[in-house]
């Protein structure tokens, strides 16, 4: 009898990755291909899951035909909208079985090993999502610049706001102030409304280091930014701990810059992830086709790998 | 010898208005033509300023080669940036002279009868402006939306944050919220943020009307917003106050709306614009030509045109 196999992708606007798993539990391979956002780009998000697939599957010593044998969790970006979810689900895929959800709900079952849990993730933009007893709950992430609190990109357009009010005279002169005239080349307010004006949110995600590095330095206004996006964040932590119970973790990449941020309360509440994203893809595979103990089987592959 | 006239053009980026003026201080015609903002559109901002002349003199019973006897004085939007100031005053115009400054100017010149003083205005975006002996003070309007702060693009922007917020559970739940759900057509977030992501000022100022009725009716994110909005334009105010002596007065569409909320001391100091910013322009015009008691020739015939 043919051995069927478990792969987990995790598929995002800038990268896809994918994670191979055998019957008995170990990893086997790893993909890493491109963008994988089906509201932005359906045919190019195909493409780039099955190529990350084959890479795995290639980095096993397996066929390419073996996609047929590979039982595949899947969490993406955009498919929260009936539409994409609709498009996706039409598609012939090479696969033995395909079983879709968001970006959200594979990081949350990652970070807590299939079970129960929530999670907030803050990178350029920011979202949360816990699940309890299959019960799924979305806050957050309306995006840049109506929603996305506390997230990269709204940091830096609050520096951004600050630093033109200070120019001003309107807010205290700090030397956040400085850092960001430096960083954008500028001397005066109108130079960076014609540099900010219209631009995209990944523009104003990497002015958030500024902020991040000047309230570390207690900046009166970086200090003020955080105080303000960490309240956000608490709010929302809150809210999910009221629906989800125990477990809470912060992931993408603020987390560990936000924490010191948030209400001692949260931040004691807050628990380390025990999986990244495409495990967590693993794990949905595995519960959806009716393995028993599969958490244990990452956790044993997981700390090998990392020993 | 061959009677020279005044024109006053204000220019911005949906309509140019002309005013014309006699010798002896009568408004002989008027002129209303389409978009003049130069940084957007050079040659037809060019064509809409002819066009608002000619439309003025011909009201005036007058031949459309009478331009070459118009003294005019001109307030452009985007004639702050150097470029587009170098390129209008390149231009091979068909007027006796002309007298180029920024829409700001003209604004201020007109509010204060030509005199020194300032002005904050308040429309889909916001900005401040004040002359004092020559000596010119621009403060905001850095543009949406780093910048334009209580305009009413950024409160159609906050209403719409607070809205969102609340569908999460993080905000109070007031009656705006279900006003702006209704204006949008909107049962929940997701369907909201799918609206107002990347969408321009103008469509957020749209929203601000809401925003100013629900305050009126006490509701607390409204209260909220109008409250941190005013703050911003009552530390406008006092840095204008600071710099300009005693007149200040709020103009353009929101500055009825948003007095309510400055501070007392602030409001106290407020006084009535005395003519519209064409005649600001019309103003300058007469300043840079060497006429004098020119404002009591505006004076007279406006009292006269009201009544």
């Amino acid at each position: 009898m043919q051995e069927h196999y478990f792969i987990g992708v995790d598929g995002g606007g800038t990268k896809c990755k994918a994670v191979l798993q055998n019957h008995s539990g170990q990893i086997i391979g790893e993909g890493l291909s491109g963008s994988a956002n089906p509201a932005t780009d359906l045919p190019l998000a195909i493409k780039s899951i099955v190529e990350s697939c084959e890479i795995a599957l290639t980095q096993a010593g397996l066929p390419l035909n073996h996609l047929q044998f590979c039982h595949v969790g899947m969490g993406l970006a955009g498919v929260n909208l009936p539409s994409i979810n609709r498009k996706m689900r039409e598609w012939q895929n090479p696969f033995a079985s395909v079983h879709l959800t968001t970006d959200l709900h594979i990081a949350c079952l990652g970070a807590h090993d299939g079970h129960d849990g929530a999670v907030i993730i803050t990178g350029t933009g920011s979202s949360a999502f816990a699940v309890v007893e299959g019960n799924q709950l979305n806050l957050g992430g309306h995006g840049f610049t109506a929603g996305d609190k506390c997230g990269g990109a709204w940091m830096g357009l609050a520096a951004t706001k600050v630093c033109l009010e200070a120019l001003d005279g309107l807010a205290d002169y700090s030397p956040l102030v400085d850092s960001l005239k430096q960083h954008l080349k500028c001397t005066n307010a109108t130079a960076i409304a014609e540099i900010v004006n219209g631009a995209p949110a990944v523009f104003f995600a990497t002015l958030a280091p500024l902020v991040i590095r000047a309230a570390e330095q207690n900046d009166v206004n970086a200090v003020a930014i955080l105080q303000n996006g960490g309240e956000y964040i608490s709010k929302l932590a809150k809210r999910l701990l009221a629906h989800s119970g125990e477990r809470l973790s912060m992931i993408g990449g603020l987390a560990p810059l936000i924490t010191p941020w948030l209400d001692n309360e949260v931040q004691q509440r807050l628990v380390q992830p025990i999986h990244s994203p495409e495990f967590g893809a693993l794990l949905l595979a595995q519960q959806q086709t009716g393995v028993t103990n599969s958490s244990l089987l990452i956790k044993k592959t997981t700390i090998k790998e990392a020993s």
